[in-house]
């Protein structure tokens, strides 16, 4: 099968991350695209920036229609326009984030997201609302430390993100967690073990629930909130 | 007071359909300002549309901000980028549905929104649930007429929001009703007359919230949801 | 326009206070009446006081009501009598709760109502609840001082509230606050100045949102909770 | 045990009713005394009702506690004052719609409530919800008679509470019935009978269950909502 | 009027100790039957332990209903197969669980639970769900002992309790416990007294309620949830 | 990977049938072993049947664990036993309706489950609430049809499925259906089909997903619900 995922920031080098964590643990028959959009923020880390990550996302999800894929993955924890893709797609489209907490819904009885920032905390509540999960979250928790500072600091971000989850587990209830920010990518396994509980990389669960959808033939349901939308004119654009 | 109010798509009549009706009840000492994009859909009735309506509206809330607006209201029932409006403005954003609701909440003790197309409820009802109101929801009905029909057939278009308001009242316990859509303006007035119960234009009612606001010298909160993003670098853009 | 403002309780110094706050803040077409009954408890602290703050309250509505008023504001934070008020009245009753906390809802993600003692918190989280805004809110957090001590010690009252607020948005993610108690008046612009975020002062969004409701010809609806009640004998009353 | 039972309208010939119904179902060593206010209105219908009936409630809730009574029953379905009375009482005090709801919860997955009319479902609603069992309501259902036309035609009451409660089992769930309001009472047995199902009769069941109480000598707690209130000056009043 | 009181596990001692509990506060014309199993865990802590305790459980219920029994209790905290039972059951059958955290619901605004270890209190979170009562529930907290410490160290125990209950009222808003656990059984009177609010002893409430139910001639409603249950094969059973 | 299918009632013929389905379906380096318990229930249509259904369940689920299989699916529409199960196995264990309900979850906004009897529509609303998911639910919807029935007139059950399913769409917001009982396996195909939306087979997307699960390395947590249980006397049985 062949899948497109999409990393809706135009950081090269995330995508190139994505590619080669995804490449590890991709079934054989997989063939995979990793691919970004030319414009937009380097990175998603408002409402402001997925408003311009939006649109040439979609351009991909379009392109990957037109080019026969089997799958679409939207990359970022936030799944940035995953409504307005599972719109205009007639393949299925998977976001990371709603893939990993309906599967962390089954492996345990609450969850928690990790992220970076306090002023993150309130964003991620409400996606969990919108994927109707609300009461299997246990917490979010901010790391408090930047994209910038997991990146050049990653023995401290490993310790922070079990320091923190270990928190989660006492005080809020939490069973398993998810790894709610690209910058934590690859710590989902050392955590894992000394944790000793279930932490799930968001990108990896997401190819694998992906996999099932293609492989089990499921698609978006057309009859209502992702009906195709009604043709009109787009001022400014060549759509 | 200045107060700019964006159409978020991009049709000029709707625009100044909106700047006719708000001139009539705006106070004296408001000066509006009405205006909408440049790009992007000529309506919005889908994620997809709003997708594109987005980024050019936001442009249009930093252009109010630079020229010393005192608020912004966003003219389209569904709020499209309220949040990230809110993040990158120094003066107050009101959407016309979330001031609409609240304001309905206080009126009676549910609401109904009506809306075009049957596909359009989903979207209703989660807007609904984004502004925390889903208990005081009585439902969302379609008038199963498209926006070119309500604006073709205004008797049928008037007849029809009587009907199924009506209906609303028997069977949903609905009080108060929020006419969700653009094609609709107009017909508060002789349906509350005519229904015996309230019904709110949203533009009027963002208008009257925002002079409030204004008045009361309010605005949005930068500590959490709403805090400014974080400057970075945006690919194929200058913005 | 011409606004009834109702202090529920029979303080006289209170009542003169809330006058002179609103008049500071009235639009200029605005005429304030400022009153309070002449019978019932001193201060609203329990469901008790407010049982009998109720019957006189309600008279003085229907006085607003005779006497030709635009509306009416019930000027006590747990908006005792609220939905009476809204049936016997032909015009509109606002509540200062109510209004503050839907106005709180749009200007953050979620807010916090400061109140005095421990003993209150799980009333204003029911009276939350009834506004049907129980999850736009963060916290009720109180303290730890009684009106009586807020009034005598005006410093350590505000420094008070800086404390309660920073520490709800430290842990409870608080954007917005109110301020849920007559003692607290005053406090709001300072306390908002240090602590960075919107802190609301109930009755002064009351008065600005009742503005906006009748230059707006709103009125509550009566199709429903706020049905103007049966005539009927009342033992031993004259009403 | 000694048990007041208090209606809380002024009607005589309705305590009268009430008296004779539960004398018949009292345990031998119940001392039941049941009275009325000697103020406020005939029957409650309307928060505007209800307000009058609770402080002439309240100071007969503070005459049993005097007496030494060792419980008291509030026998109107809406449980008018009950939060206030709660907090003046020393003994414990007991909802019939609070304990028929609670009791309605644990013989059936979920409950209806037959009221009057269709102006009543709101408030009965609201009520449900403050008892916080909207999981459990499967509907409020209005006969659409009111409680004049249930005591004149008695034949056609029962027939509509039979009719209304097989619709409510057939298109909402329901599996239990409270009968809710006054001029119901006396069809619960040949109702239930004919339906073969649950059908509760409020008083009834409000004295089974303070009865309950009284025995396993308990009583509401004093450490939060129902904490004694302050001692204050009540203007015009003797309290 | 006779009750059957099953203990769903197999201890012999702590059947003989429900009974002379119950003996105690028992009314003089109930006859009480306590009994346990033949087969099955000899305490119940797990999902697991809980599947094996149910299928001789319902066979005693079963055995009550032959016997002529008024009615049955299941006196295990968790409730374990009490929708099977009252499938099966022609008497009422009442969990010591459902009908504590009712009776706790009425006393006080919320209730906290207390249980043995940190790892059952999901558990007993989703029990609280069961019963529809999630919105009155403060809290769960464990007392980090577990039942056979409870049982060796009474008097750490008893302080244990206390201490854990008094940090639910200061920091959950607790206003009223249940000790959901047989080895708190017989603290409830000394806590509540050094505490100074409500502390049930479940298997205490249940009886009382249960005498409440038989005497009131309730019964579970047959026409959903607890429909008897077809007739069918079950292969290695003689049922 | 090596999977176990428990079908948890004893009809050899219904677990040869799924084993049949899910063979066509499997992934070719899946090797599948379907099996049944020896005792018990012949179908499962009650909490009753489900009582006696999980202890030989969770047998073979040890078994499985010895066995060194890599997962467990509980193949009967109310996941028996569930929680229990997912206790005492060190691999994966996933309910085909919880796996089903989570997947639906993502491809629509609100799904509906098809159940055979109007009495069994509670306990499917519980299984919802119990996943988490109850926002997500558009409606169970019998076909008023027994397991014979579908059994015996196929083409009939076809035809109820597609009209009560068109019935969800149109007047409950249906958008994904899942085919709540194993007498409509084999009919997701041609209804989806004729209907035009997604309709779930539970036992195929079950299957699918665990192919996931486990090829992801996942399983449920340990530290909280599903921690192992204590190891301790089971009286009568050799565990």
């Amino acid at each position: 099968m062949k899948i497109t995922v999409i990393n809706p920031n135009t950081s090269q080098s995330m995508t190139d991350h994505i590619n080669r964590e995804l490449a590890k643990i991709k079934r054989e028959d997989t063939e995979l695209e990793v691919t970004c959009p030319d414009r937009g923020p380097i990175t998603i880390e408002s409402a402001y920036d997925e408003a311009y990550a939006v649109p040439p996302t979609l351009e991909l999800v379009q392109e990957a229609n037109r080019k026969g894929q089997d799958a679409v993955i939207l990359a970022c924890f936030s799944d940035p326009g995953i409504n307005a893709a599972k719109e205009i797609s007639d393949i299925p489209v998977v976001g990371i984030e709603e893939s990993t907490l309906h599967v962390a819904s089954m492996l345990g009885n609450k969850f928690t997201i990790l992220t970076t920032l306090k002023e993150r905390v309130a964003a991620k509540e409400n996606e969990v609302e919108e994927c109707g999960l609300t009461s299997k979250l246990a917490s979010v928790r901010p790391l408090e430390m930047t994209v910038a500072e997991t990146d050049e600091e990653p023995e401290r971000a490993q310790e922070r993100i079990f320091e923190v989850a270990k928190k989660a587990i006492e005080e809020d209830g939490a069973e398993v967690f998810a790894l709610g920010c690209a910058g934590m990518a690859g710590y989902a396994e050392p955590v894992e073990e000394k944790l000793g509980t279930v932490v799930l990389d968001p990108s990896s669960v997401a190819l694998k629930i992906t996999e099932s959808i293609v492989d089990a033939n499921l698609n978006q349901s057309k009859v209502g909130l992702f009906a195709t939308p009604p043709e009109k004119e787009f001022k400014g654009y060549d759509l």
